[in-house]
């Protein structure tokens, strides 16, 4: 044969780099593949951390089997898959002159050479620099290592109170782990003003929150660790504000790229940290290829390079990475496999609740420098006249100008019907949707699934209405604050409950001088009811009666009145509950 | 005031009327409307029939209030939304000339002056035409009336044997209501071979009927209704094969729109009988519009017209009408909404199982003349390692040539997650994607949720796969009649398991001479033990290791092997048990 088999190494085995391997040999059985991985785990499901801590996951070995479980270990590679894997192995050096990878492990120094390289180098989770943080008490749960000495502990009963630093995905995850199986009274610390940062605004972070305490987690927001107080191990973890005891801290404060070995090399690096590569996943250099928790991506919203670190991601990739490969060298590598960027979707799992996401938060998008504007809503996720519904609460971020869609968040009860909206749109926001998609979107309709007006479709008509100043919203966080110096106002603004009495009832007794409650119904015959010298904020269960009393009371000439967003179930699932209510 | 209020009809109040009334009198509260309708209910759900009489709703009222329990009828109409209703009235003429509805119910006859007229009439169920069919236990259940009478039945415990003629949604979700609450014997008659004939192809048909009849459903496909058994009542229904005995026969064999009104007013029908609507919704007048069950609505891959009677579309047909009206008259009619289309999502709960899809299945799209393919998969719905994970069904039609996607049908035991996949596809179908779109479809990820590589990846993975030739299946119902001739052709075929020994054992056992097992990772080593003169069919438990088997397979020179698509799975859930499992 004339041909020589091609010769590919990937640094990096978990799952960018076997991803690749895996791809390629499928595409071409005599390519010479070897994985380097300085771990001896290597292709493990490193997002099922937080579920082998909680006990969902009995095993550790299960994260590391295939779905028809094969353990997915040097062997399988080599057996089954035809991939020889240096395991154990640090890759120290990368020659691009040479085509050569150098590499050290505990029996030998060596190297290897590569007509193709592929780096999957991953992330390091950002330490704490703080005397103690090396103690053995303190974990980051970034590997199979730790996230093991972590459930051992449990099993021992050795954390009765744990700290975790961040509340990003990672720290809530592992604080539902600890909580909710194995009963640990755990607190967490972040220096935002509200959890998950970024990924959400302050008002869905509530949500979330609020459901989180309900379960017995504790929260410091705003607050930041300065020391540890120490007794061999860690006992404590001191804030600007308060100390707070701990058996077992964990350190979840975001993740670094792994890019020394592609900056030794002389690669891009981009100004966020990661390696920057082009839609083909090429780095600078041709001949190497590079993913995963490593790499920058381009966000598809805002057009520049971002960073998002998830395993779904860099499976993508890697098969992209795949394909590439196989192309390489092949005459004008038509059909070469690309991936122009991503949205960031995400979900997380939070005791009976889920959040999720995809594209900017409103925050971001204006810091990102879109006139951008939101419109949030609570809906039910299915027919009312069923037994088995529940209120979702979805919040879309689009520009104003344009009237392009830039973000989506979610909350409710019932996961998979959250992420299947989130999805659907996210699909769109990459194919640059404007608010009117959202609107008309076509969402498969049956009474156990969706209402005829899909949640989605009344959030894309709550956000032309909004658009369009047919509905004049106030958000969550303002009308709280003027709830709570409403006697210092009371001469200035009303709160104007449209829900039937019965509703009303409580707050009217408790409420004498600030709630009126007139049903929607009725605005149009009691309109003298209303006072036409004040501000009137409109409150139902919802917003969506709301809107409609606006209407009523707009076509009456009373210009001056806001709908509270997401209605009262908005208010109270955020946590602000104003009246204790069964 | 110069302008005098705009004066709109609206002909039908059910879902498309009263949608778009609503809408109107938001943006334009002084517009004079009315609603007529020639039923006394108005504004219902009536995709919710099916759920009052399984049970879930008690009361048939529920189907008629609004989220917040305020029933919708005329009083509520007129109070609520200042909208007049003219109910128990039927609209009888149109006269474009002198732009007038005449009317008459039973006090009198009338017309009413329309400035714009919105024409939503709806569909009549079609009838059998055989003796009997006007009797008394015969129904449609296409309105409250008929609902009623049926559950009136049900909770008298007159039908031990229902008969149920068409299977199609309403057919189908009525057996489920008969048979899962009531205990009524259920049969369902059907002249094409398959269930939901049109929505999904035979495979998937069978993974439902096969669910419906393990739970007591009795099915007869490809058989004809020629006539019924009477005794005052019917008491059987007579097909060209067999005589099934009755007490309740409910025909659901399709529905046709009522247009009468607009063909006598000389508006343009089309060839499906549905009355003609730009993306406007506008008619050949552009002072009447139209939409729900008696219009037709572009199919966005076809680019055809079709028929689409579903609540949820005239939802969103009736905004963009209400919208429209809105804007009638004014300067230059700028922001009209429109609706380009629709690519006809559907989704269909089954006992414990639903069925979904949209777009085209393989032979509608065959039908329509596209050199279209398709493949099937089963898949994990979330990752394997967690306790709580179903197996999915997804199937993706594509044309070959283009790669573009032309249709998606899924099945699966957690509903919310196969709608979530099947609307995260459909809104990329009418947005024109291509395969790759579907491959790096971002999919939020976490455990509890998804797989790394979501199956709607993975289903675009095996698309790809198929179109480049590297992975050869072969189809559930084509492999199912070679294993019906395994004895005749033994000399030609051979089946390969591809399973861990402990799978397969039982098949080796009970088939010794025409079942071989090799587990896939041993392929390479055991090659020798495949015969090289016969074609290989290649099972596993979903298709996934088989297709592992096959690359082996093939680098060793062994070109003549097609993988079961789906695997052992789908042969399994598709009611073709070879073998006793537990």
């Amino acid at each position: 044969m004339e041909k020589k088999s091609k010769k590919v190494v990937c640094i990096g085995a978990v799952a960018l780099g076997s991803k690749a391997a895996c791809r390629l040999k499928r595409l071409e059985p005599d390519a010479d593949v070897t994985l380097i991985d300085k771990d001896e785990f290597i292709s493990y499901g490193g997002c099922g951390i937080p579920y082998y801590i909680s006990g969902d996951v009995s095993e550790l070995t299960e994260l590391q089997t295939t779905s028809f479980h094969m353990k997915r270990d040097q062997k399988f590679f080599h057996d089954v898959k035809g991939i020889k894997v240096l395991a154990g192995t640090e890759a120290t050096r990368i020659d691009r002159d040479s085509k050569r990878v150098f590499y050290k492990n505990k029996d030998e120094e060596g190297s290897i050479d590569y007509d193709l390289l592929v780096i999957g180098t991953g992330s390091t989770p950002r330490k704490l620099d703080i005397p103690g943080a090396e103690l053995s008490n303190v974990h980051y749960v970034s590997n199979l290592h730790d996230a093991s000495a972590v459930k051992d502990m449990m099993i021992k009963g050795e954390a009765g109170e744990a700290v975790i630093v961040g509340c990003g995905f990672i720290g809530l995850e592992l604080a539902e782990a600890l909580t909710d199986m194995w009963g640990v009274e755990t607190s967490m610390v972040e220096t935002c003003p509200q959890i998950m940062p970024g990924f959400v605004g302050k008002t869905f972070a509530d949500l979330a929150m609020n459901h989180m305490a309900e379960n017995g987690v504790t929260f410091y927001l705003g607050e930041k660790v300065e020391s540890f107080e120490v007794d061999r191990h860690v006992t404590g973890v001191v804030t600007n504000k308060r100390t707070v005891p701990a058996d077992l801290v964990i350190v979840a404060v975001g993740i670094t790229p792994n890019t020394s070995l592609a900056k030794q090399a002389g690669l891009e690096i981009d100004s966020k940290g990661g390696i920057v590569v082009n839609e083909f996943m090429e780095t600078s250099d041709p001949n190497i290829f590079a993913g995963g928790d490593c790499i920058q991506v381009k966000n598809l919203v805002s057009g520049k390079p971002a960073y998002y670190p998830l395993g779904s991601l860099a499976n993508r990739q890697g098969r992209v990475i795949g394909t590439n490969l196989a192309l390489a060298g092949n005459a004008g590598e038509k059909g070469k496999d690309s991936l122009e960027g991503a949205v960031g979707s995400f979900v997380v799992k939070l005791f009976e609740r889920s959040l999720a996401g995809a594209g900017l938060t409103l925050d971001t998008a204006i810091k990102e420098g879109f006139d951008a504007v939101s419109v949030k809503m609570a809906q039910l996720d299915r027919a009312h006249f069923l037994p088995d519904k529940e209120m979702m609460f979805l919040e879309l971020v689009v520009e104003k100008t344009t009237r392009k869609v830039l973000g989506i968040q979610g909350f409710g009860v019932m996961g998979d019907a959250v992420v299947g909206r989130i999805n659907a749109v996210a699909g769109l926001i990459a194919k640059n949707a404007v608010v009117s998609d959202i609107s008309n979107l076509e969402l498969a309709y049956s009474p156990p699934f969706s209402t005829a007006m899909d949640i989605v479709n009344a959030l894309g008509n709550t956000a032309e209405n909004f658009l369009d100043e047919n509905y004049v919203p106030i958000e969550l966080e303002e009308l709280t604050e003027l709830w709570n110096s409403r006697e210092e106002i009371r001469e200035k603004v009303c709160f104007l409950d449209c829900r039937e009495l019965d509703n009303a009832k409580s707050f009217l007794e408790k409420f004498p001088n600030d709630w009126i409650n007139i049903p929607q119904g009725e605005i149009r015959k009691r309109i003298e009811e209303v006072p036409k010298d004040k501000m009137i904020y409109i409150l139902c269960n919802t917003g969506v009666r709301a809107y409609e009393a606006q209407i009523s009371l707009r076509s009456r000439g009373l210009e001056n009145s806001r709908v509270l967003e997401g209605g009262i179930a908005l208010w109270k699932n955020a946590g602000r509950d104003i009246i204790a209510q069964d």
